[in-house]
Formats: C-alpha cells, structure tokens, sequence
C-alpha cells in the first residue's frame, strides 16, 4: 500500500525493457495485447529468466478524480480494497499470496491506482479470480471503513507532518499547479480525509472500478494464449458497465507570473534549494518535446558528468549536491526540476545563483553534441539495467497504459530518443526553463 | 455589468447605515424581511431622503460554483442575464430602466451575483416582474451565447492580460488559496472561457437562479407592505424547486509555508510590494475575531495617522505609500493586506523590511488604546459618509445576506466594533501575521 508519485514516475522516464525492442525478432518475446468484451485491456509481457510471473491491474483513476472537497479518496478507496468481499473474507486475498511465498503491493498516484502480486504461474488464476472479485464485490461497511481512516491519517502524519521537506512540497505542488488537480495531495488534506465516508468511497468504487477502467498486465514465464484465457473466465465474466465515464478535464492555465515557497523547520538538517518548471508530459507534449526535456535533464543534471555536477560540486564547490530532471510521466502537464544543496559556509542564495548562472549560459550557448550523447548514453543504459526487474518492466507497460498512451509508446521510445538533436535540446531549453513557468523552494534548518 | 471582487468587500466591511441603528426607535425606518411562499427573501430597507428606490436581487451563486473546468461559468450567466426571455426581447428590460432616467447594473464575485436597478418608486413593480421574468424565463439560443463570449474575452483581456498587477494579484490570489476555488479567478481561466457552452450556462442557471437562493433588496421610499405585495404578485408566482441545492463545501487547509509572487513588465510605472495572510472572514471567524482584524487594519494602515504611513511615508519616506486592511466580505476565509510602494532610490527590498520591522513591533510591544480609539473612529466615520448612498446601503444587506448571514450581523456590528479591545487586537496580530499564513508579492518594472 505505497503511495508514490515521484519515485516511479521519474523511473518510468528512465526506463524500457530492451526485450521489448526485439519484440519484432522473435515471436516469443512479443508483447501482445488484447481487449475482452467488457472492455477490460489485458497485456501480456513475456519473461522467461525466471519461473515467476507479475499480476498487475491498473485502474485508470487517481486522485486526480477524488471530487471537489473529497480529496484522499482515491488512495482511501486502495487501503479499503484489502478489506473483504461478498465472496472472501478481509484477508484472504493477502493470505494466499503469502501462503505462495508471493509478494503483492499497490499504490495510488494523481493519475491511476495500481495493485499487483508477484507469483509463480501456476498461481495466475487464483490472482486474477482473487482481483477480478474485488473489482465489483467489495463489501464496504462502517466497521470496515472508519476504523482505516486513522490508518490513513497516521500514514499523512508520518508522510508529510512529520517530514519538513514534504510539507514544503505540498505547498510547492500547489503553487506549480494553481487550478489542475495536480496541486492537490494524493494523499489528500488533513481535513478532508477526516470527513470522508463509506459512501464516498462506494461512490467512488462503483464509478471507476469498471473492466472499460482497467488495464492488466501479466509479466512473466507464461504463453499469451493460456493468460488470455484465464482472464476470460475471471475477468471476463464481470459485466460491461452501461453508462459511459466522463473524466474530468482541467487544463492548467499557462502560466505567467514566477512563485517561491519558502519553509523554515528545526528538523532541517541540510537546507536545501529547488525549482521546478511546468512542461508537458509524454503524454501532452508536441513530438519530440518530451524526449528533448529528458535529455535536457540529464545534460544538466543527471550524472556525474553533468554540468551541475561538474560547476557546483565538483569546480566552484559551491553544492554538496546538485542535479536536475524531467519529470517526463503523467498524463497532464508535468515538471522540469533543478536542484541543490549549499557546502560548507555557502547558502541557498549561493546555490540558486551558481544554478541561474548556468541555466543563462545554456541558454545562450546552446548544448554540446558530446553532453547530448553523453546524456543519451546514460538514458539507454538506465533502460538495459531496468530490464532486471520483472516489476518495473510490468510498471512501464501499465502506468504508460493507465495514463492514456499506447504500447507504441513503449516500443518506439528508444527511436524517439535517438532521434533527438542538439537543436531540439536547445528550443525546449529556452521554450521552458522561463522564470514564469517556474516555483522556486527554499528549505531552511529553524533556529 | 461590472465584475468587482476588492472594491464592493472592502467597502462592506467599512460601512454601515445609521439608518439602521435606529431601527429599534423608529418603526418608519426598521428594516423589514419576509420570506415568501418559494423561499425568496425580501428585505425592505426605508429611505425617504429622495423619491427613488433601489431594487436589488442577489443570487447565493458566484464563481465559487462554477464546475472544475467551467471557470468563468457564473460571470458568464451574469451577462447572458441581458438577453431575451420568453415574454421580452432582448434590450427590453435594460430599455425600460433607461426610459424612466434610472440606472442599473451587475456584478459577479466568487460569492454571489447581483442585478440591480435604481429608479422611480412607482416603477417599483415593473422592475420585478422584468426580474422575476429573467429568473426562469430566459432563452438561451447559440446565437445569443456564443457572440457573448468574445465580449468576455475581451473583459478578460482589458482587465486582466493589459494589466500588469491584475496579471500578478491573479497568480497570488491562486498561491494564497491552494485548495479553496477562490483562488481561480472569477471570471475565469481564458482556456476554460473559451470552452464554455451555451449547456454549460443553462445548467448553471437551471440550478442557481431559484427563488429559494435569491434575496431581493428594496431600499428607498416605500411602504413596506406595498413592497411585499408587489413581491408576491411577481417573484410569488415562481414555483419552488422541488430538489434542495446542495452547494460545495471547500475548506482551505491551514496554511504552513510561506509563498511569494513576482512579476516584472514593461508597463510597470511604479513597482509595488504586498503581503496577503489568509484570515478568516466575518463569517467564518470566532466572535470578536473578525471586528479586531478589521481594526488591526486601521492602526496598521488605514489612514494618515495609522503606523505605516506614519513611520514609512512620512518619517523615514521610504515608501510614497504603504497601508494595510482587513478584507473582511466573504462566505468563506479571506485576508489581510500590508502593502506599500517604495519612494526614490529605495527599492522594494527596503519596503519590505520597514514593513517587517512595524509589523515585529507591533506583536512584540501591540496597540495602544489610543491607536484603537482612532481606528474604531474612522470607522464609524466611514459607517456614516457610506449612508449617502442608497445603493450601498442596499448593497452592504444584500451582500452579508448573500454570503449566508443575516440582518442582525448588519445591525450589530457597530455594537460589536466598540466591544473590541487592545487584548483582542493584539490576540489576532500575533495569531494572522504569520509567515506561514502568507503570500508576498513582487511587482517590478521591466527593462
């Protein structure tokens, strides 16, 4: 039950599984896809290194749909759907992946709600029948629910209360987003979770846990055919749903006007300095756009060769740390981010300076032909690392899937990358790393 | 068809009839309220100083209901309310008034919309029926929606795209209120003004324009019960709704990190400095609370003898003008403002820090009750010179009942100002002016 936003997205960015750039050379590694009558999305993803298989459903919902005033019932409704079903009692579900020396985990994000199990595959079915029944049977009473909400608030407690740099966050992410539900915790505020109900939480249910709202993806040492058919008889006997979704659409006005958050906190050891940039996602941006922000990010801060490193921690010594990156994954506007931490005697001032100085000079004088093959370099090799997690190559299919995109997507993004050049690199530099577009975060030790 | 949001609560909050005040003394001069049979409340305010009477109607619905994604939705109905209705063609109404030498007028905020005209008094019943009219009967074609539209974009371009601190005030209206939709403009997002269909204001005006979340205001030289009959024989005849309204219920989160705007343009004379804290309104506050912000606004920055013009324009002349109010008019939380404009060579760096240290001052030694003495005096003042205006007396009731209070809160708060002591205003510096509460902002000449 982790809620993460940054920590997969940015992932998700980084990563693809190689296997799937041979999908068109062997039969065998094909990724294939399929639609039941219900309209449920069924993926399949083979992986053969191992007699394991990853059962994942996505639910095209996140908290970006929690109503006005009803923020946190997205990732409410996760934790409430461990709870039992008209067919199996609270626990079973969990049990019998333990039971398997399975694993299972879920998360929720602005964009969707994802739970998964990891098993040997003679498990499959009894994961999708298990999934399939919490997908509409769900028995939510105020036995079952009230007591969960304290568990969620001692989880925004110790997320947020008790962490200083994400209470600045929270206010950064609404200062970046001031009118797209992005700027709204997933998690979501203090008091409106006090005042969520059970029928919230139905109504949220019944509203978007519908097979037309789900996306499955099986990765593992199985045959499509025989998945395929498992998710027919589990799957595919919930009924379609008549009435058609309507997702909200707010689209985050272009922005104008340059903000700061600032935060001060005794529990601050390290102060520390941050500007993020609204840009499009893979999923808004114009083509190329995306892929062009990604590589930015990596010329500017995404290893060790790059240039924030090599200025501030390296060179001048200004920054004990200092990076940059595109926050390439979601399905509406996203962020570009620059970051640093001050050395020895110097302060935040001394970091946003040394930082401003050289975005000015990459905006003048361009990125090098080496810096963006260099940048490139790292990306792929990201990609080639990731392949060693059955997980994170199921991850990249399902959020890719779960925020809008397609499996092309997926299977074109090395080309899309390749394709990129210094010209590109440069107009998305001076197109959007722009004081207006920007928040700027201090974080400062108290006292 | 004036959208006003600061102007209108200011002055609310600074002004009330004596008239009032002796309503207890005088039966010609009680403000009277009914309710009609629908739900319409009708207040009748005497004022026999000239023969005209103002006729008002408030609706319960300003942009605060607009839907995620309609921003602009309530302004937008506001002029579409000068279109045709079933009985009259468009101009009719607005033809009538003109006829008879009146005048008339409308406006938006984030709480409430209000029509008003003011004219002869036997004019009176020809008013309402034009109003009771418009409240169910208007027609809304394509061809009248539509070309309105471009009228308002080209609102929104003069007041707000031209305007170099509307265009700064609307970023810092969004940083203060990170959850609340007072915080998305009221008359809206362009993008989302652009998409606004004639489906959209019908919805709006199907479920708002109801007698039961409307209040008419008569003020002027009329016998009460003629009133109510003229109000019965009009407004009467609408038919109550059936399904109760069920408006959102936003709630700001406390606030924790303290946010800054900045913004530089070329159209920028002269640069400016303000800090908003979010505080609670007279209707949201705890006793006493609101009466002493109110006051706090004087000693800091309500006239020539307040702190800040004292010590900042006139001592040190650091700044050409520097002041500070309570903005108190609002359904939900509100602000605070300091603010000042720096003189000479000194620029907004030195603004801010002359106002820092008077507000430091302040909470660290208070008032004095000679400054709270002078405070309250230039309110009563203010409460007097405001009775010149029938319009404004009609106003002040209509917008407190509008935002969900009564008449008595009116009637009362001259009472309530002078119950505030020294304790009390120092009490709500120390609890508001805080950092964390805050948005600064920045407004810089370019170039």
């Amino acid at each position: 039950m982790r809620l993460f936003l940054t920590s997969l997205a940015v992932l998700i960015t980084l990563i693809m599984p190689a296997e799937v750039r041979s999908a068109e050379n062997s039969e065998r590694s094909a990724v294939s896809s399929y639609f039941l009558e219900n309209g449920l999305q069924l993926v399949v993803i083979p992986d053969r290194r191992a007699p394991v298989v990853t059962h994942m459903i996505w639910y095209k919902a996140g908290s970006v749909e929690d109503p006005p005033g009803k923020s946190g019932i997205a990732h409410f409704l996760e934790h409430l759907m461990f709870k039992g079903t008209v067919k199996h009692e609270e626990g079973a579900f969990s049990n019998s992946v333990a039971e398997i020396g399975g694993e299972e985990n879920a998360f929720t994000t602005a964009d969707y709600t994802g739970y998964y199990q990891k098993i040997a595959p003679s498990a499959l079915g009894k994961m999708m029948a298990f999934e399939a029944d919490r997908m509409r049977n769900l028995v939510l009473s105020d036995a079952v629910v009230l007591p969960e909400l304290e568990v969620i608030l001692e989880e925004r407690s110790q997320r947020v209360s008790s962490n200083p740099n994400a209470i600045l966050s929270e206010t950064a992410q609404a200062a970046l987003f001031v009118h797209h539900p992005y700027g709204t915790p997933v998690i979501g505020w203090e008091h409106e979770i006090r005042s969520l109900t059970r029928e919230d939480a139905i109504s949220f249910y019944d509203k978007w846990y519908r097979p037309s709202n789900a996306v499955v993806i099986v990765a593992g040492d199985v045959e499509p055919d025989e998945v395929l058919e498992l998710a027919r008889a589990t799957y595919g006997l919930i009924k379609a749903e008549s009435e058609p979704l309507s997702r909200r659409t707010v689209i985050e006005p272009e922005p104008t006007v340059a903000r700061s958050v600032s935060y001060s906190d005794p529990r601050v050891t390290t102060p520390s300095w941050r500007r993020s940039y609204l840009v499009p996602s893979y999923q808004k941006a114009s083509p190329g756009e995306a892929e062009a922000l990604d590589l930015l990010g990596g010329v500017l801060g995404g290893a060790s060769t790059s240039r924030f490193h090599r200025k501030l921690v390296l060179e001048s010594q200004i920054s004990s740390s200092a990076g940059a990156y595109y926050q390439g994954a979601a399905r509406d506007m996203t962020y570009f981010v620059v970051y640093g931490s001050p050395r020895g005697e110097n302060d935040l001032g001394a970091v946003e300076q040394a930082i401003d100085a050289q975005i000015k000079t990459l905006l003048e004088e361009g990125v090098t032909e080496e810096e963006l093959v260099r940048a490139r370099q790292n990306i792929l090799k990201s990609i080639i690392y990731a392949q060693d997690s059955q997980v994170t190559l199921a991850r990249i299919y399902g959020s890719v899937l779960a925020m809008g995109g397609t499996i092309s997507d997926v299977r074109d993004w090395t080309e899309k990358l390749n394709a990129v050049t210094v010209e590109d690199v440069d107009r998305v530099a001076r197109k959007y790393l722009v004081m207006p577009r920007s928040v700027t975060s201090y974080l400062r030790p108290k006292g």
